[in-house]
């Protein structure tokens, strides 16, 4: 299954890399590859500077598509051409994932209106004012509706990778996944021991 | 405090990048850069290739210098030109911190040696073999010992990077940090719920 991870600059580190970690080691299974609007190096503010294909390269027949976070969103929620282009990748993946305020994107072009997503404790309030039409869930970990997947602030990207991995392949593979990092998952989805900070 | 991240081909990503989540947010306090032997690109299995500056161009003043682990250190322990660069670096660094199996390529130049130090449980025999003098501790999720921490397995190198954090800068310093990125740290550095496979 091909997965395309978007980059822009000033993406959150971890985001990206938790899920790659955790789809990269099932080689047999998944290809990984990195894209941005116009291809090229994209840097964040991590000292990270990562090579990536323009979105127009992307393969026609992906899987899986994964939007992460970071301070990046608060300028990419207002850049069209970016906005167009998930939407329609979004539209014709079969699946999509995103980590912390990535969520704040892909609500943005309309495709979570009506339907149940979560997104970063910390800032849950801009990322929902992005899509008043969703579903907004206070308490998940991360959610599943439909192909949409929507975890909360960045370490929950590696929770809610698994969490696919074992809506696709079984609790006992994702559980080795898990193991085979000496990782501590947090199997449950709806419960985050973080809350909105009032 | 200036951060070197080392960085080879077929490193883990998790590895290097779980520790440059974590010190990256701290903008006033860390900044890092990315080195490999020779610069440029350098690439792993997960698609990852990530832009690095050459070893001979690290700043005088290094005060961290990270070495992930990942399939690459099967080749990398018998490459005695990086091997003599690890060993100058961490002599001139004020801390040397690795994760998974990049101690065994801190072990493979004797820096280790009747220090006490961890790795991956899963390939611990593999890694101890590379430094038969090194007090390797098969219980501890991390390892301090002067300036060298040690970690276990990929994801552990957050909860040392945190370990760290906080014996620099406090205990509530370090949770707030993990706070930030909603990661459920394991605090407790000696005892890892990961057991050598026997």
């Amino acid at each position: 299954m091909k997965i395309a991870v978007l980059l822009f600059n000033d993406f959150e580190t971890l985001d990206a890399f938790g899920p790659v970690e955790l789809f990269g080691r099932l080689t047999d299974l998944y290809a990984i590859g990195f894209y941005s609007l116009h291809g090229g190096l994209v840097k964040n503010k991590h000292g990270v500077a990562i090579a990536t294909e323009a979105l127009d390269r992307l393969p026609q027949d992906l899987e899986i598509f994964i939007i992460p976070g970071g301070i990046g969103t608060r300028s990419e929620v207002a850049n069209p051409a970016l906005l167009e282009k998930i939407k329609s990748i979004s539209q014709q993946s079969r699946y999509v994932l995103t980590v912390c305020t990535g969520a704040a994107l892909l609500a943005k072009t309309g495709l979570l209106d009506n339907r149940s997503a979560t997104s970063n404790k910390r800032v849950f309030g801009w990322v929902s004012s992005n899509g008043e039409r969703v579903n907004w869930d206070e308490r998940a970990r991360w959610v599943c509706d439909g192909k949409f997947y929507t975890s909360s602030g960045v370490s929950a990207g590696m929770d809610m990778a698994l969490g696919f991995l074992s809506d696709r392949h079984g609790l006992e593979f994702a559980r080795k996944v898990a193991q085979d990092i000496e990782y501590h998952w947090r199997e449950e989805r709806d419960q985050d021991s973080f809350k909105i900070e009032s």
